[in-house]
C-alpha cells in the first residue's frame, strides 16, 4: 500500500459511521430496528443541507461584490452552483421514498423515546431559509418554533437573518442593470427613454388581457411602474422591471445568463416547496392526527409553512406580465449591440 | 423478412404518430415550436390514463365478486395491479419535468390558440377519480367544470359515478372479514367477543394519548365503535375496525396481503396528490395569475382540487388510532391458527 | 424548551457536520470549491452503505435459523427489509446526478491531492458484496485491490467472506422446502413423486423451445435435474428446482412471499448493477482515459467488476426455464391445500 | 360550452385511445392481461421518439446554416432543445420501472403471439441514431437487423444516413471557430500563433501525466495535432482542438454556451447509453437466455449495441487531455476581449 491519503481517513469515517446511537438501545429499552433508518436518513439530510448552505453561501459571497463584471466568470459560477442546489433538492425529495418504507407501527416502536426532539430543530434548514431570504416575521408559527430551540440556536438564526440574504443581493444586482438609465439606448424606438418603453409595454400588455384578467393591469402598475417599495416586498419596482426585461429579451447573449439565474431561483423555490409537500404527506401518513414528537400538531404546521414560505414568489409573479413574443417592442440598434458579443 | 406480426402494424404507429396537428400550423398562424411538446406530453398522459383505468377496472371487477376466496389468487392480483398503478403514477409525476422545459414565453406563442380547451376536459382523468371513489358532490367547482364538457362527456362521467367504485368494494370486503363474528376466536383472551376486544383496545389507546391528543378518543369512538354510518363517510365503522385490525396484526400470514392492499390504496392517493401538487406548481410557474385556457383561475382551481380530492383519506386517518406493538392484546390461539398457514 | 432529547445531540451533528476537511484547504494548497461536494457525497454514500449492511445483516440473521416457521413473521420481515435495500439502491443511483454537476476541470483542481485514496478502499462496499455472496476468487482484479488496502482492512473483508452469505442461506432455505419429499402431494397427478413431476416438466419445456433454443434443454438438465453441485455454483439443483417451482406456482398463498423474496434478490442485483454502470459512465466522463486516483485504469476496472460481480444471476437464469402458464401441470389437491390458508 | 378547440379533438384522442388491439384478444386466443401494458408502453416510447426526433431535427436545421451568428439566438436555441432531449431521455429510462412490473411468466402469456415483431423494427429509434451520427457500418449486427425490416423501412434508414448528421454539423461548426487563424490573438502570449499555443500546451500536458499515462501523449498528438483525418473519426483534429479549447476556457462569456453545447451532447450519449443498459437488464430479467421475439439472441444483441453505439465518444475522450486550471496558458488581451461582451 502506497503512502498518502487513505479513503477512510480522508472521509473521517471513524466519526461518520460511529455517530448512530439508538435511543431504543439504551438500558431498559427494546431495540427498535427502524430507528437506525430514522437516524441515518436525518444525518444524510443534514450532510446535504451543509452542502446546500455551502453553495448558496458562495453565491451570496460573489453577489455581495459592489459590481459583477460582465466579463468575469462570476455570474456563470453563481448560476452553476445554484443549479447544483436544484439537483440536490431533487434528490432530497426522492429520498423521502426511503423513509416511507417505515410503517406507522414501526415508527411507534421508538417515537415516544425521541420527545421532544423534532425536525423543527434543524438549525441548518432554518439557516438556509434565512440565507435565501425568508424573514423571521414571515415564518409560520414563529413563537412556537423559537420556543423549541436552545437559546444559542435561536440566536444563531436571528444573527443569520441580520445579514443580507440572496434575494436582497439579487434585487440590488437587478437594480444596477446599467442600460436602463442611458438614454442613447432608448431614443430610436419605443419612445425617448426607458420610461416610455414601459408605458408602451403597458399598452400592449393591457390589450392582451382577457376579460377576467383586467385587474392584472392595476397590479402591473403597482408592482412595476410605481416608485414605492413596500416593507413586505423583497423586490423593488425597478428590480422587477429589470427582471421582466430579462425574461422578455432573454435571447440576447448578455441576457441569457441572467435569465438562467432567475430561472434557477424559481427552481430552488419549487424544489423546496415540493420537498415540503412530500414531507407533509409522509408525516401525515406516518403519524395521522397525532402530535409530532416536538409537540406540534404535525401536519398543520407543515401545511402552514408550505403555504407561507415561498421565497422567490415575486419572480414567479412576473410571469403574469409577459406578452407574446411577436408583440415585443423592438429594441434600438444601439441596445441590441450592447446586448451582444463583440463582433 | 419473415411473415407475421410487424412492429409498426402491431402498435398502430400510423395512427399514433400522425395524430399531432398543431393549431399554430394552421393557415394564418405562425408555427410555435413548443406546441409539439405540448401535444405529445398530453397524448402520452392520456395513454397512461388508459392503462391506469384498465388496471383499476380489473381490480374493481375482481372485487365485485360476492366473495374473495382466501386461496384464490384474486387478492394477490388486485394488489399487484394496483402496485403497478403506483409505479405509473410516479412516472407521471416525474414527467412534469419535461413540460417545465417549456418557458412561459414559449407557451404564450400558442396558448391563445387553444382556448377554450383545457385539462378539465380530460374525461379519462374524471373517470379515474369516479372509479376510485370520488363523488360528484365532493368535486371542487363541479358546476363550473361540467359546463366545460360536451353533454355526452358529462353524461359519461355521471354514468360512471353510478357504478360502485373501488372504495365501496373495499369497504364491503372489509365488512365481510369473517372471523369477527365467530365467537370461538375471542373467548380465551381479551374478553368474550370481538366487542370486548375493542373496548379493551380503547382503554389501551386512551392511555397512550398525550395531553394535547385527548380529543382523539371521541373521534375513535365515533368512527370505529358506533353503529352509525354517515352519508359523507366512505367507510363504515365495521370496515374501519377490520382495517385497523389488519394494520395492527399484519404480521400474521393471512393479513399480510390485506395490509399490502390497504397500503397501496394510500400510495395511490399519495401519488395522485403529489401529481396534483406538481401540476399546480408547474401551471403557476407557466401562467402565473393569468386565467387558464379553459377560463378558470388556473392555480386556484387546482389548489381547490388538491385539498378536496383525497379519496382514501379515511384509511390514512386510521393511523391516528394505532398503539405500540408491545401493548397489542394477544390474540387467542384459535384466531392465531386461523390467521396462519396450514401446518 | 422542554427537557429531553435534542435534535442535534440525538443525530450527533457535532461529529457529522465537522468531518469535512478539504485537502485543498491545507497549508500551501489552493481551496478547490468542489472538493466539499466530493467529500459530502462520499460520506453520504458511506452512511447509506451502513444502513444497507444493517438491513442485509438482519436478513442474514433471520435466515440463519435452522428453520423458518411459515407462520412466523420472519420471511415477511426479510422481504420487507430487502425491499428497503432496493429503495435505497435506487436513490444511490439517482444521486450520481449530483456528482455529475462537477466538471472534469473542476475535479482536476484537487484530484492529485487525493492520491492514492480511491473508492476501492470502501470497506463497507466490499463487506456488502461479501455479505450478499460475492467470493474473493470471483472478484475482478482481486490482487490489485487487496494491495490498496491496509492489512487490517483486507483482513476484515477476508473474515467477512468466511461467514455464510445471504445467497448460501437462501440456497439452504430453498433446499429445505418441505413438500418435495412427501409423497402424498405428488401421487394423484403428474406422476408418482416430485421426480416424475420434473420429468414431465422437462417434456413440456422441451416442446416449447424454438429452433435456436434447443441447447437450453441440456442446460436445464445440468442445472436442475442433476445431483451434482459445482464449486462455481451458488445454488444446488435441488434449490433451483424449488426456486423454479415458486416462480411457476407463485399464485398460491404459501408461495407468494417466497416469490417476492426471489424477486427482491434480483432487484438488488439489478440495483447494484445499474449503480456500477452509472458509476462507470460518470468516471469515464470525468477522468476519461486517465488513471484513477488509486492508480487503476479507472474505467477498465469498473467495467470488469460490472461484468463479473452479479451475485444472484443464477436466479435470473431460471427465467429461461419457464413455460407458459396454460401448460403448467396441475398440482394434486393435497398439495393445493397445503399451499393455501386454513379454510 | 363555448365554441372553439375541444381537448379530445385537439389531441386526436379518438385515434390515440383506439389504437390498442391485443393479439391475445384475437379469435382463438386467450386474453393476456399484461399485453395492454406492453402495447401502451411501446406506443408511449414511440410518441417520445417522435418528440426527440423533432427536437434533434430542429437543431440539425439550425446548425446546417453556413454560419451561426454569435449574436443570433441560434446556439442558445440548439442548446435549449437538446437539453430538453436529455430531460426526455431521463424519463424514458425511469419508465422501464413500469415494464418491470410485468413478470416473466406474465410475458409468456402472449410473447409467442408477437413473433417476429421486435424492437429492432423501431424505425424512429434507428432514425434517431442516424440523425445523431451513427453510421450503418458502425451498427452492431447490421445485416441481421436489416433483414428484419420491410424494404421501404430499410430504405428510409439508409436515406437518413445519407444526410449530414448532428455530429458532422458540430464538427464543421467547431472547425469554423474564427479566432484560431487570426494572428493578432496569439502574438503576445504563448508564442506567435495558435500553433505554438498547442505546442506549449502539449508540454504542459506531458508533464502532468502520471507514470502509467505516458502513452496518452501519443494519442494527443495523433488526435489533436496531426493534419490527418481518418474515415473512422467523426471529428477532425482541428475540431478537436476547438472543442478542447472551449472546455479549457469555458469561463469566458463567448465560450459558455459552446461549452454547454458540448456537454449536452455527452449527456445525450450518456442518456442513451443508460437507456440501453437498463433495457438490456430488463430484457435479461424477463426472457433470460431465450431468443427475443425477433429471433435475436436478445441480450447479446443489446449488449453489442451498448458497447458500439456511442456517438459522441470522441468528445468524451477529450477529457483525457485536460490540464489543471492553474497551469492554463494565459490568453492574450486581444483574445480575452474577443471572448467577452462589449463593455
Amino acid at each position: 500500500m502506497k503512502d498518502g491519503v487513505y479513503y477512510s481517513d480522508y472521509l473521517q469515517l471513524g466519526k461518520i459511521l460511529n455517530a448512530q446511537a439508538l435511543e431504543s438501545d439504551k438500558p431498559g429499552k427494546v431495540h427498535a430496528h427502524d430507528e437506525m433508518l430514522f437516524i441515518i436518513i436525518h444525518q444524510s439530510y443534514e450532510l446535504w443541507f451543509k452542502q446546500v448552505l455551502y453553495e448558496v453561501q458562495s453565491a451570496v459571497d460573489i453577489l455581495s461584490q459592489s459590481r459583477i463584471a460582465d466579463n468575469s466568470p462570476d455570474l456563470y459560477t453563481v448560476h452553476h452552483r445554484l443549479k447544483r442546489v436544484v439537483t440536490i433538492l431533487h434528490m432530497l425529495v426522492d429520498k423521502i421514498d426511503i423513509l416511507e418504507t417505515m410503517t406507522p407501527l414501526d415508527f411507534l416502536d421508538f417515537r415516544d423515546m425521541l420527545r421532544p426532539a423534532s425536525g423543527f430543530q434543524s438549525i441548518q434548514f432554518k439557516l438556509l431559509e434565512a440565507l435565501l431570504g425568508l424573514k423571521m416575521q414571515d415564518r409560520y408559527g414563529k413563537e412556537y418554533y423559537i420556543s423549541q430551540l436552545r437559546p444559542e440556536d435561536a440566536e444563531t438564526i436571528r444573527n443569520a437573518e441580520k445579514t443580507k440574504p440572496l434575494i436582497a443581493l439579487v434585487n440590488e444586482w437587478l437594480e444596477r442593470m446599467p442600460f436602463f438609465d442611458i438614454q442613447k439606448y432608448w431614443t430610436e424606438t419605443a419612445g425617448s427613454d426607458s420610461h416610455s418603453f414601459w408605458e408602451n409595454y403597458k399598452e400592449i400588455y393591457s390589450s392582451s388581457l382577457a376579460e377576467g384578467e383586467k385587474n392584472n393591469l392595476k397590479v402591473f402598475e403597482e408592482q412595476l411602474l410605481s416608485h414605492d417599495t413596500r416593507p413586505e416586498w423583497s423586490l423593488s419596482p425597478r428590480a422587477r422591471r429589470a427582471a421582466l426585461f430579462i425574461m422578455l429579451y432573454r435571447d440576447y447573449p448578455l441576457l441569457q445568463l441572467p435569465f438562467g439565474l432567475l430561472n434557477v431561483l424559481l427552481e430552488i423555490d419549487e424544489g423546496i416547496s415540493i420537498w415540503r409537500y412530500r414531507h407533509m404527506s409522509m408525516v401525515h401518513r406516518i403519524i395521522g392526527m397525532r402530535t409530532g414528537t416536538g409537540g406540534s400538531t404535525g401536519k398543520d404546521y407543515l401545511s402552514g409553512a408550505l403555504a407561507k414560505h415561498h421565497i422567490f414568489g415575486e419572480f414567479a409573479a412576473l410571469t403574469s406580465f409577459l406578452i407574446e413574443r411577436n408583440k415585443l417592442p423592438e429594441l434600438s440598434p444601439a441596445l441590441r449591440e450592447k446586448l451582444g458579443y463583440n463582433s
